[in-house]
């Protein structure tokens, strides 16, 4: 059977960085992101197939690289583990964004690929498990399986079975919501994600990020709850600006923001200094691409003040999305 | 009577960051510092007069600015009180190098004014009550009073009475050492150690730097003992990622490692990891200028590193230098 999913990255507000095992991606700290409209999409159509010798998996267009190849193929022996299946896989993945910009294209990837191929192996999954699993590929695609505001619970068992996303808040509560997003480099990562992740547990800061993240998840948690925006913004900035001293503290040190990072965060703070209230809060991933989050009314706004800066190289208004869908289109 | 004294700079390895009472310029941790040769150096000439009607302060030939001259008759106050005198005084000063470049010439500058200010109204300090004097003007300057490695003790008492800088080694013992300095910025500080200094009370990270700050200076400490560079230099690097990680926690963010400070980190654990041992520890200040600690034998390759660094604006070595002297040849 051939299952086509699509599922919509995401951009966290409490980040998840630091892996209590790395194996089954299972985090120190709870995270919160929101899910992506459309623009952020990875579309997926898998088919496993007797005829074939071995799994092949292309990713927009072109054959995947080694890499890429065998975190997909380890991925698909958890799938079918699971479905008690022997089958190789054809995979085929389109992204609506570049890959490894720090635009969370795992996320949206490995979620579209759970759903997919764990449908297309004769799995049933539940919301839950089907975060589950899609945490075995990257641990952020745990939260892409649901549209809105979501929340991923770390979890304290060994076997990750408590370790999921659920839904805080539909997509349509957020139809004000904005997340502008400065493109300032599309090269990949200096240091990858998972490098960093281990890394940070030598960081002498570290367990006192951990000690104070729960206050910073409750106030993000009780705003998303009253829709008040201007209560998580200082909350939010303050997680990214905690998630890159982490990232500086450890060893080698890990910096993903450049000047142009720095400009926009110095432009965010004057812009609501301006206003008696926060209208915008910043977020940077491992990359130095800015996420702007604020409302429909100050949106405009806030791209003028992203064009004047030299080096954002182009802007992406992104809204509030779905989480995962089934399709009728396939790929091939 | 007209008094010159001649202070240098310091340049810390474990750094003074944050203040536990603003007045008297107490810090929160012990600190370790090198203090620099002549070509860092503050040479300051006082005299009290009894024509004068305000205090007047010539700084590298201009009239000190309101916010400077200022600093300056606070500090004359102190030693005024001190001395039990209220004459005005003249103060006539010239630094070696650029103002607020963060080159530290705000320690070799209250050092010098302390040492003739306070000589020059009559008191005959000891070095330790000279150390605590300077410190009054600004932090840092307690520990260019001597030369060579030098620590300062925070101290816990509430007037400061036990908070002062000592020697750890004379600079004979540092012939070897170099300072290779990059500047990349002679702009003023975005950010005033000042005003970062309190913002960094806030940062949720700053407790923990406290906690694991011990065993960072008690490394140093012992590799000075020992004359071990290789044993200091992970520690040095570190610790001033540390420094910089809790800047960036702070609210509102304080950053100054610009891309070319990034770059020069690179370059320098790229350098290390070429060698079996570390030969070279960078470490910043307030500011974006490079400061490579290394030895005499790996002090070109350095230079020739940094000079291929686009943004390195001037190099500067800097070898390891005295402590305060006074000196017959006056400025004016």
């Amino acid at each position: 059977m051939k299952v086509t999913a699509i599922a919509n990255s995401n951009i966290a507000l409490v980040k998840y960085w630091g892996k209590r095992n790395e194996e089954l991606n299972l985090p120190f700290n709870n995270s919160i992101s929101f899910t992506m409209d459309d623009q952020l999409q990875t579309v997926t159509t898998v088919e496993f197939d007797e005829k074939l010798k071995k799994d092949k998996v292309i990713l927009d267009g072109v054959e995947a690289n080694e890499r890429e190849s065998a975190r997909a193929v380890k991925f698909l022996d958890v799938i079918r583990k699971m479905a008690k299946i022997k089958l190789n896989a054809i995979v085929v993945s389109k992204n609506s964004f570049p890959k490894s910009a720090g635009l969370a294209s795992s996320a949206s990837g490995f979620a579209a690929l759970a759903a997919a191929a764990s449908k297309a192996a004769g799995l049933n999954l539940t919301p839950r498990e089907l975060s589950m699993l899609a945490r075995i590929g990257s641990g952020s695609a745990c939260r892409s399986v649901f549209g809105g505001a979501v929340e991923w619970r770390a979890g304290k068992k060994r076997d990750g079975s408590d370790s999921y996303a659920f839904q805080l808040s539909p997509p349509e509560d957020w139809r004000d919501l904005r997340n502008v997003i400065a493109i300032v480099s599309e090269d990949e990562k200096k240091v990858s994600s998972m490098e960093g992740m281990k890394r940070v547990k030598n960081s002498a800061l570290f367990s006192c990020r951990l000690k104070t993240i729960n206050e910073r998840l409750r106030v993000i948690r009780n705003a998303i709850k009253t829709h008040n925006f201007a209560e998580m913004a200082n909350a939010i900035m303050q997680e990214s600006n905690n998630l890159h001293a982490v990232m500086l503290d450890s060893w080698p040190p890990v910096s993903y923001l450049s000047d142009v990072s720095l400009e926009i965060i110095k432009k965010v703070i004057e812009l609501n200094e301006s206003f008696a209230e926060p209208v915008a809060a910043y977020t940077f991933d491992a990359g130095p691409n800015a996420h702007i989050y604020t409302t429909l009314k100050h949106c405009n706004e806030i791209v003028k003040i992203l064009k004047d800066i030299n080096g954002v190289k182009r802007i992406i208004v992104c809204g509030i999305g779905e989480g995962i869908r089934f399709s009728d289109k396939h790929l091939f």
